[in-house]
């Protein structure tokens, strides 16, 4: 044992392009994991800062990208990593893309590595800033694109945290790092919408938000269900709370309580307009599946 | 110890009014515990099935009331309940109305009660029917109204499902089931986002359903933090990952991918121009709490 850590095993050294909040936690958790870190950002004064605590600042991204065989970017978005990477030299290069953007991008970003001369893979980070380089937190990072450049450096990847590699698309860690993230804002409008109803009546929050908590947690439990019935393409089996009662029974006390509230219907219209679509359309007697249907239906082009 | 359920303390009777899905399977749970049980239904031949189990069958609804003190409504809607009451003597009854219903509905519905010289709680009931009676199920039904009334019945109660009295005001158990289904359903219009933009990619949905699963359940743990910042008013304080960041970084490449993919905004766009109306109020610096205020803020009236 050593207190030492670049006495031990000597690590994977590695260019970080982007010093933002997540760029800098990754720079932290790989520097106190004893890996070689070479930086580098657009405005200098915020890689700088990295240089105090071991990281190497390089003066362009071209001299970072030299510097080491394994590149992670992690900047703005799609833009800016084709700006910073305008003059570099790509071949041989194993490109690890954090940067946010669509699964189109990915896969784009991924045949322009590939001509010239890079493995790539591309990745989701589901994690905010704090969360990276503390084990047990939760966090991980979708990866998808050259398997082989993910067994490889898989270890040095999963220093700030867990790794979940879905596949050698590569558009399909963007893909599902949307996914969830899209899951996530309809689960926050709907709790926006919950705490709306009950703000400004007599009723403690504190003591409300475990009963709102709790409730998401168990339909949430609903989840591998609904893909059972996609893959399956049976919506009916089993279902104990058919459309036909969720919509006649339920869906005018919802939006008729909202009015009696000052509530906006805005957020809880749209998937009550869906749901009756689906009841209108002969299928009263499926649960909620049948949205997903909806969603991807062309329109008719009569 | 004895297995037969009539033989130990007398229980405390019950009329039972409405035999649907949910009437009869609470009919069965206290049945099954032993309460001599009184049902009427509009429909007798519901009412009837419920003989052979034990259930005394009354030909109106009148005649039910009569035969107990306690009276237990589970109807179509509240004008199912006025109905079925109209001719009904209520004096010295004690009401609980598990019928579906708004909050300005119970509160209504508990002065006419009251008036007719019967105790009143309303309710709210946060489960399907085969979860009735079954206990460690995660069942349990709202109370609001008089305390007197579920004081005294409140074992009776305890039979179908955990109860949870949420005040003395009876619009508020209807309040507390109402946002409890709307942050469900803005749940599962995430959930049918999730699912139609990786469905028809080579993306096992057994696979991706724990991690939509797992993501929701991460995500509903900020909950009472979105209470505690309601109730102090601060949205900024330890926000990690601000609403400026979410949607610059964020939004554009959520709505893009759904076109990418070709599934349809409807769902995602009204949270994401809600994100964008705070941004451009100047609460860049916030979490997506400020929401809550968008929804419950009266138009303009200059």
């Amino acid at each position: 044992m050593t207190d030492n850590a670049s006495s031990r095993t000597p690590r994977t050294p590695l260019t970080l392009l982007g010093t933002g909040a997540m760029g800098t936690a990754l720079a932290r958790a790989w520097l106190a994991a004893g890996h070689p870190v070479t930086v580098w950002n657009r405005t200098a004064a915020r890689a700088e800062a990295l240089a105090a605590e071991g990281a190497a600042v390089a003066a362009t991204a071209a001299e970072a990208v030299a510097a080491n065989r394994l590149v992670v970017a992690c900047l703005l978005d799609d833009a800016s990593l084709g700006e910073a990477l305008e003059d570099a030299g790509l071949s041989g290069r194993d490109l690890v893309n954090l940067t946010t953007g669509t699964p189109a991008e990915g896969r784009t970003r991924a045949a322009w590595a590939e001509a010239r001369g890079a493995r790539f893979v591309d990745a989701g980070i589901m994690a905010v800033p704090p969360m990276i380089g503390q084990p047990g937190s939760g966090a991980y990072v979708f990866y998808s694109g050259s398997s082989e450049l993910f067994e490889e450096h898989r270890d040095t990847l999963a220093v700030p945290a867990d790794t979940r590699f879905v596949g050698t698309d590569p558009g399909f860690a963007a893909l599902h790092d949307v996914a969830l993230l899209s899951g996530m804002y309809g689960m926050f409008a709907g709790i926006s919408h919950a705490f709306a109803l009950v703000r400004g009546e007599d009723i403690p929050l504190n003591e409300f938000a475990p009963l709102l908590e709790g409730w998401l947690h168990a339909m949430a439990a609903s989840v591998p269900q609904t893909a059972e019935r996609l893959s399956t393409g049976d919506y009916t089996t089993g279902v104990v709370s058919n459309l036909a009662m969720q919509v006649q029974a339920g869906q005018r006390t919802l939006l008729r309580t909202a009015d009696e509230q000052g509530v906006s219907r805005e957020l809880l219209e749209p998937v009550m307009r869906l749901m009756r679509r689906r009841l209108d359309d002969g299928h009263g007697d499926e649960d909620t599946t049948g949205l997903v249907d909806l969603l991807t239906a062309r329109p008719a082009t009569t």
